[in-house]
């Protein structure tokens, strides 16, 4: 077998002198764009960076709500299980409603899918959160629709919902009108939980970057 | 807001209704397609599918595998929590290393990532088992190197690491000598938790559906 880089740190290095070469990153603000070499680096593909929506704040109001201790509010396990707790600047507490045993019944009562009747249960702790979405486009097109009808509004919503039916038509939405949120989402049909907490731990980075 | 669908069912049906559409699949031995349309829809990629490489018995041995109730060893949390327990047909146990307290002890001593020496724990569980790898391409690498070394051989290994240092060579090295297991494998820098997660629940669906 051929030798490979055994070196964590060298391997980190060499990940980001990669995506930082072959990405288009001049368009973004600053922040932004090591938010999106993050979500590069997650799914091994340059050409995402072309596809990203963000509204300019994004990043600044992403890491000012880590700061202020808001929790990241997250539409599956698997977005929590990428967050990577240790760079939360205050232990932010990372929120999975999707398993809750009310769910099921929500859902059904709604019509709608468990991933949108979790969002439901986000009310309380909305104001201000950051929200990560990694799989379901009915989690995202659901908050929406709260926001339409007044719900309190997140300080940032990060869009990555993936697949074939809703995914790209939630994310458009979302750009179109991110309902006075601030907001990065991938257009298109890809995205994924990699992205999102890859997108969540960008705004932990940063925060702890500013501040260093 | 334009209208979207809701229904769970609706939805799953045209999502896999448009990855046979679309992809091209007419090439993988029965099982293996099912497991392709399932890594596609994890991702939103039809093409993947031009990427996957295997062996012609990785389906059924994966499938036996779980039948038997072998572990399912994961190089990350993130596999594990996509990791769809109740397909699982005998309540197959999920294993993650990655976090236990003497892997950074282990990495340092051994002079590797954290990812590698974490699988140095696997080894009492590796006979028979089924291994999905979705983030760290030194873990595979290191699995390999463990094999040749004599170490005990997993039913199969599903190859998903993702990124710009190591992924595709990682990759290429096991679809070149899968050290007499069953494999698949995502060719390339692309990869990822979902679809390593994606790849078991297949195998675990492919088992139920075998059985109904």
């Amino acid at each position: 077998m051929r030798p490979y880089e055994r070196d964590p740190a060298a391997i980190y290095a060499a990940s980001f002198a990669t995506v930082r070469r072959e990405a288009r990153l001049e368009r973004f603000p600053r922040g932004l764009d090591r938010l999106a070499e993050r979500v590069i680096h997650a799914c091994g593909m340059v050409d995402v960076a072309d596809r990203l929506a963000f509204s300019d704040g994004a990043f600044e109001a992403g890491a000012a709500a880590l700061l202020s201790g808001a929790p990241v509010l997250c539409d599956c396990e698997m977005v929590a299980a990428g967050v990577i707790r240790r760079l939360l600047p205050r232990g932010n507490d990372v929120v999975v409603t999707l398993n809750d045993p009310g769910v099921p019944g929500l859902a059904a009562e709604l019509g709608t899918t468990r991933s949108a009747a979790a969002v439901e249960l986000w009310k309380d702790r909305l104001a201000g959160a950051v929200v990560a979405v990694g799989n379901a486009p009915t989690a995202l097109f659901h908050l929406m629709e709260r926001l339409d009808a007044g719900w309190p509004k997140p300080a940032i919503i990060l869009g990555f919902p993936v697949g074939f039916v809703g995914a790209a038509e939630s994310k458009a939405e979302l750009a179109a009108d991110p309902r006075g949120c601030e907001f990065v989402a991938l257009r298109g049909r890809r995205g994924g939980s990699a992205m999102a907490s890859a997108a969540v731990n960008a705004l932990a980075i940063g925060q702890a970057e500013g501040r260093a």
